[in-house]
């Protein structure tokens, strides 16, 4: 089903039909095994076209909520019944160690371009989601606007085209920023090193959640940096309670969050919690880092809010980027970093001075064609899909005491084995069958 | 005249012939004023053809080295004669604070895309110079041979096809390496960066050059560095009797140099100095990051070398970038960190994780085509013309107490001032006269 064939208005109401049932099933008004209506019903319930009412249920069958039956209609999947426990929120943990496996990181980045693996440890969607052709009409657009096709600097900040794209989008994540307020930089984990080098030093000791992505891990190490790794609950993200004691109780030199379905745990803090965060945290004074780099992917009807639309003081430094929606290898990212926007100029141009011309101005282009809104409808679509077919992959092959995440949004499955479970073994294993 | 219509042969021989004449001027054998051979007479000393005799003499007329006069014959430039004296040898400065003038640098970068102003700040050739028409269509190749159109995260290390492409070019250096040698960045300047953060902490001291380009000091002073100022010479580089004694009795953590045509005294090391400089940092074990960016830039009729070539123990690590010769925009530099190539991959891996893929496919496909050295050939030729014609401008306009450089290679003249003279007011008036 292709969504753009379909007008503004039908693709409004299939998706309020799918939502509705959608939200039985999770709040358990509709049981795994229980028929729902037909298609006739839905038809006269919400009286729309056969069509309308065929759509909803595909979109249904296709994230294997419902499955047809032949000649007995559609049924609430069997195997949500199994559904696994989510994994355990973890616990305060106050100098932690953050030891990453950096041999076993290094080896899993090793197999990156190794062709017939079938990667599940890369967070970026796959060649075949990427709005290629587009991409490549930005390209060749922007080497026909550009000033010497894209060989020369430019702008410290970056590419002011596309920091009004940016200013222009975060209104839809509750943010109103200008293009004056943004920093461009080479992808987002760059963007947040930045934040971390102009805020923090050596010896400093910064807040995170927890299970915490290995990268960051290995930045703060690289920067010398303590953690203290906050209690997490797989579905809202920090608890709030264990950050006011470590925040009245130790000197935090800043709080480094990936507000919306982080990287591993897959949690996105309600918009609530973030507006409570910003608030705790401006009353120590301590720097928040946003990493939304995941925001976008919103498996719900609307985008999560971020940190900074509550921030009136200037202290949350908004790191974002389209590595994970539209093109990992452009290398584009972006901070909004409030009162440090200074700092982070001029750290980015003692460190690498501009960003790349070429690839800044295409992204623009694209972004201004109006095509990120429609293309997005269309990758969230998939990922809520592939979410729920791994989910239940996992859920019938998966020995039965294995916790998984329940994902809203992002690219991430968080899964927690058996602690007897020898995670190198199974690697390696993995390895040979070219997973 | 088209360097490219003739044949390799004549080339070879017009080159030859302009070269020892200017040779000849240089020592003081031909004197401004003085009559150089007739056309005839070289014809007949070199045995070459009269439109090669003219070729020599037209080259060396675009340099302003001499000049035709009506019925008389051609002579050796008259302004020759008031040569200004060189820039001093600087002083050792210990502890130097490095103290750069933050605001007016950033007054000057803010000029960076103002229309219809001269600029004399930015380190880069004109786009006029650059092969933008191979560029494009190096970056069509790509688009179609990369996978994802370049849209896909790559090798930490970098495009391996362009890490090929300068292992082979290292041979004309005299470095022989090998693309697992070499790691790509985000331009020179970020390699430079990485490789200060891989080797230094804060608090270390480093021995330097001096004057030393702001950008770097600006860098030193964001990573918390001390700075020992080494005397240098306008022409040949640091004093080895200096770096000699610093070594002996302080400690330096690393030497950072930029080895060919400094940015901005234009200094260039002797071939003999970089291999007596190698062998001194490895008595002390003290690793030399080499700042080759200007190497290609060489007026002479051979590349110098680097003191990566003499590096047998790995201590070099060798920093270069195609932002001063095809494309500053693309953003690609790399660096050959000897022995510390792990720490460097991983630093790059932790605070940007891959570079560009499209640009860096791109700079692999022109470096392929083999049309990089023909290219280099014309560029070299206009930059020591445009050298020679503002050294010939200086000489005549500003007071005749103002010392002046005389690079062999690079982008910069350096230009010493009577000490009276107020910069800052003097930029304000260039400023006001769109300079």
């Amino acid at each position: 089903m292709k969504e753009e064939e379909t007008s503004p208005h039908k693709r409004h109401l299939y998706l309020t039909i799918s939502d509705a049932i959608e939200e039985q099933v999770k709040n358990g008004i509709l049981k795994p095994g229980d028929k729902v209506p037909s298609i006739r019903t839905i038809c006269a319930d919400y009286n729309v076209s056969m069509s309308t009412a065929q759509m909803a249920y595909s979109i249904l069958m296709s994230k294997s909520m419902i499955e047809s039956r032949p000649k007995a209609g559609c049924f609430v999947s069997n195997w949500l019944k199994n559904s696994r426990d989510l994994p355990q929120a973890s616990q305060l943990q106050l100098n932690s160690s953050g030891q990453t496996d950096d041999v076993l990181v290094a080896r899993v980045y090793g197999t990156m371009n190794t062709k017939g693996t079938t990667r599940f440890s890369l967070g970026a969607p796959s060649i075949e989601l990427l709005p290629i052709t587009q991409l490549n009409k930005s390209i060749y657009q922007a080497i026909k606007e550009l000033n010497g096709c894209g060989t020369e600097y430019e702008n410290i900040e970056g590419n002011e085209k596309l920091r009004n794209s940016i200013a222009r989008w975060s209104y839809n994540m509750g943010a109103k920023l200008t293009a004056n307020d943004i920093v461009t930089t080479a992808g987002c984990l760059n963007a947040v090193a930045y934040c971390l080098m102009a805020i923090t030093k050596r010896g400093d000791t910064i807040a995170v959640e927890s299970p915490v992505f290995f990268g960051l891990l290995q930045l703060f190490q690289s920067l010398g940096l303590k953690v203290v790794e906050l209690p997490t609950n797989a579905q809202t993200g920090i608890e709030m309670d264990a950050l006011k004691k470590v925040l009245a109780t130790q000197k935090i030199t800043a709080c480094l969050l990936v507000s919306n379905f982080s990287n591993p745990s897959g949690a996105c803090m309600p918009d609530e919690h973030k507006q409570e965060l910003v608030k705790l945290l401006s009353h120590y004074h301590v720097p928040l880092i946003e990493d939304d780099i995941y925001g976008d992917l919103f498996f719900g009807s609307r985008r999560p809010k971020t940190c900074k639309s509550f921030d009136e003081e200037g202290l949350v430094l908004w790191c974002s980027s389209i590595s994970k929606t539209i093109a990992p290898g452009y290398r584009i990212g972006w901070v909004a970093p409030g009162k440090f926007k200074e700092d982070i100029a001029r750290l980015k141009m003692v460190h690498s001075f501009t960003s790349t011309t070429l690839t800044q101005q295409a992204v623009a282009n694209f972004l201004e064609t109006g095509k990120y809104e429609s293309y997005l409808r269309k990758l969230r679509h998939t990922l809520h899909t592939n979410s729920l077919l791994y989910t239940q992959a996992i859920t019938r092959y998966f020995p039965t005491d294995t916790r998984i995440s329940r994902p809203q949004g992002g690219l991430f499955l968080w899964v927690e084995l058996n602690k007897n479970v020898d995670t190198t073994e199974l690697f390696e294993k993995a390895l040979k069958n070219k997973i």
